[in-house]
């Protein structure tokens, strides 16, 4: 870099446009910022073209292949149903154009100034940005990092290949796995699983960090067992692993535990074991950012970070890594910036999984308030129990909610059935409203409807749901 | 009757064991009381055995049938898909059957004791009860009257016959009517409708009593009216039913309007009219009851009627027709009967229609906010610009949160949608805890998930939904 080299001016640079720093450019752009976003590959990110909306895509098709061998009891007739990955690879190619065309045109419409190339930080007040063989420098006044993270990779060799893959090489498997060995115990993990399970794979889901449990409320934990079982997913849990061996026509990973080692074949690993940030060769280093000791940028409730006109949003910072978390962050920093008192309250961050049946969690577990100091009251009801779930043949699942008994607020409410991710933003209203019991019962909900279940759930607090056979409890009236 | 015969001693009797009727015996029941249920057909009433759940499985079948016709895109391929409406209907009455069951078991856990036969008032604190050849006598502390009600029936003949349907026939059809003219603009015509146009029929749909529109908010009625064209239903609007002929093959339904008289020929006719209340043979007349003008019961906002000891519930009450209405009240007049302070607020209550997409509302229209006088605002949504709603292939749609202007406060919510229903919930919550357009504003939405879109009909509130094609507003900071 040649000193007094001119510099453009800008007002706020954003670094990545994946879903934290769209969102925080068309909301800066809304109110009345003069926007530059720098993206090194495609606009929408790692979420878009890479993670949640490819996965997504391919859950739907597995629902609806489930689905589609269940037909013939609903009257609907077909001579043999078979599946084509490839079809549904090209549906799912088709979906991201879209939605990333989509983003493209509101960056446009909102005039947001899109520039193609990596960015570095030469000062706390100017980039540098390099596109092959161009390079140029702007200054800014205030700047967002949003340039996401990347799978963590498996420890040792092989690197990703055709048999060993991530949640970044998955979409584009040419054919279904014979047997899919799965490490890892996130969303991702679980959704893989299911997904390749209904596509016709075997499937082996290995719990790693000699883990021995899911890590949701225990009795969506209890559920999901019970439906992986039913489903005839293989689950090992509390071992950690150990090497993946390459053979011609497969892999073998060892695995070690308390149990002692075990070997398991399979055709295919595929592995989900977390994000990690995408810093390395963003020059941070040279502007004595403070980042914790994970190596993540620290900040304020408004995404501020040590250095007062740059903020971090979305994988780069602490707290869970989701799209959902980037998109708050990314929309509070934007406002922060523009004048507009925002902060960041991740407290009631929901926890989704598009498995079959979904997952969709919000607040505390039930081992959680207890840890936390309180004393605890749950209600629960079972989707067995409710008629539109049996109309709909989703009879799996249940619904919990988690209360403090002293003062009847409502602590967590955790579902696994259908539409569990629909009904969590009642969850998470009522959380952020501090609702209690009665603000969850007085209302009326749609009758059929799965919405019954949350209510019978909380009815259930107090042995009141109507669908449950009654225990022995006593009433206070 | 004689004079002195001697009666049965009861506690609480229930007369009719639709949902309000069983909602409230069990309620009852787990509050510690004995409760007696009369029912002269079976249990679960209208809306388990003839009406909701039924038409629930057919519009099931139908959404199935239609995505099953969509599936080869995601790679579900089969060599032709055929209907067979029989088939339907046998899991219909599965489904039927499994939730009766469910009901009677639920009542003997509950120690509900259950009589068979039609009930009708000798006194304040007697009814009899007679089957067949059977007689007897009953002395009650309380009764609750949930007899429920029947479908109006079309002026003048020709009775419901294999040609004219109404909803508690339509679900016994032999074969997918060829063409199906339906009159009626309520939830049950609609979803007939759709249902029915999915099953392969031509279906022309007329809206009755010279009516102009439907009766949802207009943003609703608008996108409604979109998809109703795109589906290929025809709908005919400002006309007044005034007879239908029967041919051997079909009927001829002669209507009158402004724009003059109109003649539909099609092969069945439907119509949903609206429900009549089932009081005629209860002998309420004897007990000098009142009725309101309609002849309608009614009764407090706990349930009680104008005689202190009996209570009414469901259809027979005044308000909307819809079992979520009968559940809330059963609920409520239970609880009364128990001595806990519990009352009946509709204000909030759903209005569903399970059609294709479902539709869903609760509070109050942008007309109507208006006509009360308010100073609304109003966000609105495409599901077009919802990321999940393109991966799922189901961008029809929209999300519209009526504001008052001055207070901020929710007024209403109105959805038309995948997972309208499931996200109503959401909106009742809110409306019910007077939540702001902060309320909806701040809570994390799951991503991606079709609940972003009620986020982003609250943010285009202020103009600043981020998925929307910016228009000129001022944005106040």
């Amino acid at each position: 870099m040649v000193v007094g080299e001119l510099a453009h001016e800008k007002d706020l640079v954003i670094i990545g446009g994946g879903p934290g720093g769209y969102h925080a450019a068309i909301r800066a752009a809304q109110l009345g910022k003069t926007v530059t976003m720098v993206e090194k590959e495609s606009l929408g990110g790692v979420c878009l073209n890479k993670g949640c909306i490819p996965s997504k895509v391919f859950a739907h098709g597995a629902e609806r292949l489930a689905a589609a061998k269940q037909d013939e009891m609903l009257g609907i007739v077909s001579s043999g149903i078979s599946f084509e990955l490839a079809k549904l690879a090209s549906y799912k190619n088709q979906v991201v154009k879209q939605l990333r065309d989509g983003v493209e045109a509101l960056c446009r419409a909102n005039k947001i100034e899109v520039i193609r190339g990596s960015a570095f930080f030469l000062s706390t007040d100017r980039i540098g940005v390099e596109n092959e063989d161009s390079y140029e420098v702007y200054r800014f006044k205030e700047a967002i990092i949003a340039t996401g993270g990347t799978p963590v990779k498996l420890a040792g060799p092989p690197e990703v290949n055709a048999r060993v893959i991530d949640s970044w090489s998955i979409a584009n498997l040419a054919e279904v796995p014979e047997h899919l060995v799965i490490l890892g115990d996130d969303y991702i993990a679980l959704e893989t699983a299911m997904t390749f399970k209904a596509f016709g794979s075997k499937v082996t889901l290995v719990l790693c960090g000699e883990r021995e449990e899911f890590s949701f409320d225990a009795s969506i934990n209890r559920e999901l067992n019970r439906i992986l079982k039913k489903s005839g997913i293989t689950v090992a849990k509390g071992y950690s692993f150990e090497e993946v061996g390459l053979k011609s026509d497969g892999v073998s990973i060892l695995l070690n535990g308390k149990k002692g080692a075990r070997k398991i074949e399979g055709s295919h690993l595929f592995y989900s074991l977390g994000t990690k940030p995408l810093l390395d060769n963003l020059g941070i280093d040279r502007l004595g950012m403070e980042l914790s000791e994970e190596g993540l940028v620290v900040t304020d409730s408004s995404g501020r970070t040590s250095i007062r006109n740059i903020f971090a949003i979305g994988d780069v910072t602490e707290g869970p890594q989701l799209a959902v978390k980037a998109i708050k962050q990314g929309k509070t920093a934007a406002e922060t910036i523009c004048g507009r008192k925002s902060e960041n309250d991740l407290t009631f961050l929901p926890v989704i999984a598009r498995t079959r049946p979904p997952i969709a969690c919000a607040g505390l577990t039930e081992q959680e308030a207890k840890h936390q100091g309180y004393d605890v009251t749950v209600g629960e009801f079972s989707l067995a129990g409710n008629g539109y779930a049996t109309i709909l043949g989703k009879k799996d699942g249940l619904v919990k909610v988690v209360f403090d008994k002293e003062s009847d607020l409502m602590l967590g409410v955790h579902l696994i059935g259908q539409g569990a991710v629909e009904l969590i933003s009642n969850g998470i209203t009522a959380l952020e409203m501090a609702a209690r019991d009665e603000d969850i019962i007085f209302p009326a909900y749609p009758h059929p409807s799965i919405n019954e279940a949350l209510l019978e759930a909380a009815e259930a607090f107090k042995g009141e749901a109507i669908h449950s056979i009654p225990k022995k409890v006593t009433v206070k009236i």
